[in-house]
């Protein structure tokens, strides 16, 4: 294989995108966002096409694909100067690695990649909705293009995938009995998301855990609150201890 | 889910990239180029990083994960025009889809997305070399980013994958007996790849099945022709008729 110097001309090019989409999620900051697509099942959003390629035409034959792949913008990391070395979540934030062996948000391309579960694809006028689920990606995020997830050739259930090798643990999560009675009908939905969502355990990696500390992000208008508890077992687990409903 | 209009900030936006990278590739034109990546286990190739990526530390870690996606341009087909509806050569230019729904080179943003088995990391001065196999790029694509595969985010064997839910059926691919006696023991391996390459039908989707044409493929600096024959058996199959290796 030869790998001649690569001609100069590649040192001056820049290749601008225009976002094709946007994203509506139920994640409506990046903190408590998972930090994979597919982790959180009920994690539900609309890809919304924008103009010129809200065509029903460019979208016709979709949904015969049960998953897609969305490629994105990080657009709240890009101010951020990319660092050869990063310390991934997933290990604690103890270990480095180079930035392209991890999914970091803050990257030379700030360009991210995830797969959803395509739910239905609605027409309206002026207007093609994507209902997705399994997302990870934050409200407004800019989509630079969707693509049919194509089994025989994106999966690789076998792959060996270092540290992020295994799913996740997750952490139990409880919600405080004070909660139980104040919660409406429309909150046991969000109930069952936020267990899936916390359960990652969102913490910063550099949070040691800590009984005293009060987290709060905003879950799909809600704003949700936990702390962390040591369990008689010496466990730790999340409990939810305050649900505030967003007016919007 | 709300689905307001988005507002008019993304209709200025652009996102501009440079590459990180780029792939020096057996193949050294679109024509015969795998339509996705996997379907040919031997078509290997390189990734160089560019400077100032081409830093050890940006891909530290990195051998610890069997496959990559790389996200790449289609730069050769970024001059074309994109269009709603495509006719995917898996349907014989037969029927049409959105583009959205296929994986069509000529796309509103021409990003590409494979996964490519990593062989190895190669560390020289100044230089940075991935090793890969499975790929499905061009000599010369520039490359966007590159992410670790992560199986239990990306792996998902029972996806439902529309007109593209079976692995492409192959045609059979023999060499002319005039051949066997001039192919030396370089050629050898490419024997197999040249095999494994064309029994995918590289054809543009519009021919039919001709007997009098034929076809020539630069794979790996070597000219491949070949004809396509109607077996006794009423079998179409490939018949390479002939080898010229090019000096670089």
């Amino acid at each position: 294989m030869s790998t001649k110097k690569p001609s100069q001309n590649f040192s001056n090019v820049t290749y601008s995108f225009s976002a094709i989409g946007v994203v509506h999620s139920c994640f409506k900051e990046k903190f408590a966002t998972p930090r994979q697509s597919g982790l959180v099942a009920e994690a539900t959003g609309v890809i919304e096409l924008l103009e010129p390629f809200n065509d029903p035409n460019a979208v016709l034959g979709l949904e015969q694909f049960s998953h897609l792949w969305v490629q994105f913008v990080f657009d709240q990391s890009m101010k951020t100067p990319w660092r050869a070395k990063v310390r991934p979540p997933r290990l604690g934030g103890n270990a480095t690695l180079g930035v392209f062996a991890t999914r970091a948000p803050v990257r030379p391309n700030p360009i991210g990649l995830s797969v959803v579960k395509l739910d239905s694809v609605e027409v309206k006028p002026n207007q093609v909705l994507l209902h997705v689920s399994g997302l990870d990606m934050v409200e407004g995020t800019p989509v630079l293009d969707i693509k049919p997830y194509i089994h025989y050739a994106d999966s690789i259930p076998n792959a060996r995938s270092g540290f992020a090798d295994t799913t996740p643990a997750k952490l139990p999560v409880v919600f405080s009995s004070e909660l139980k009675e104040s919660l409406t009908d429309s909150c046991e939905y969000n109930r069952s998301l936020i267990a899936s969502i916390l359960g990652l355990d969102p913490r910063p990696q550099y949070h040691q855990f800590d009984e005293s500390r009060i987290y709060t992000a905003n879950i799909e208008n809600v704003d949700v609150s936990w702390v962390y508890r040591l369990t008689e077992g010496d466990q730790w687990q999340i409990e939810v201890i305050a649900l505030k409903k967003l007016k919007i």
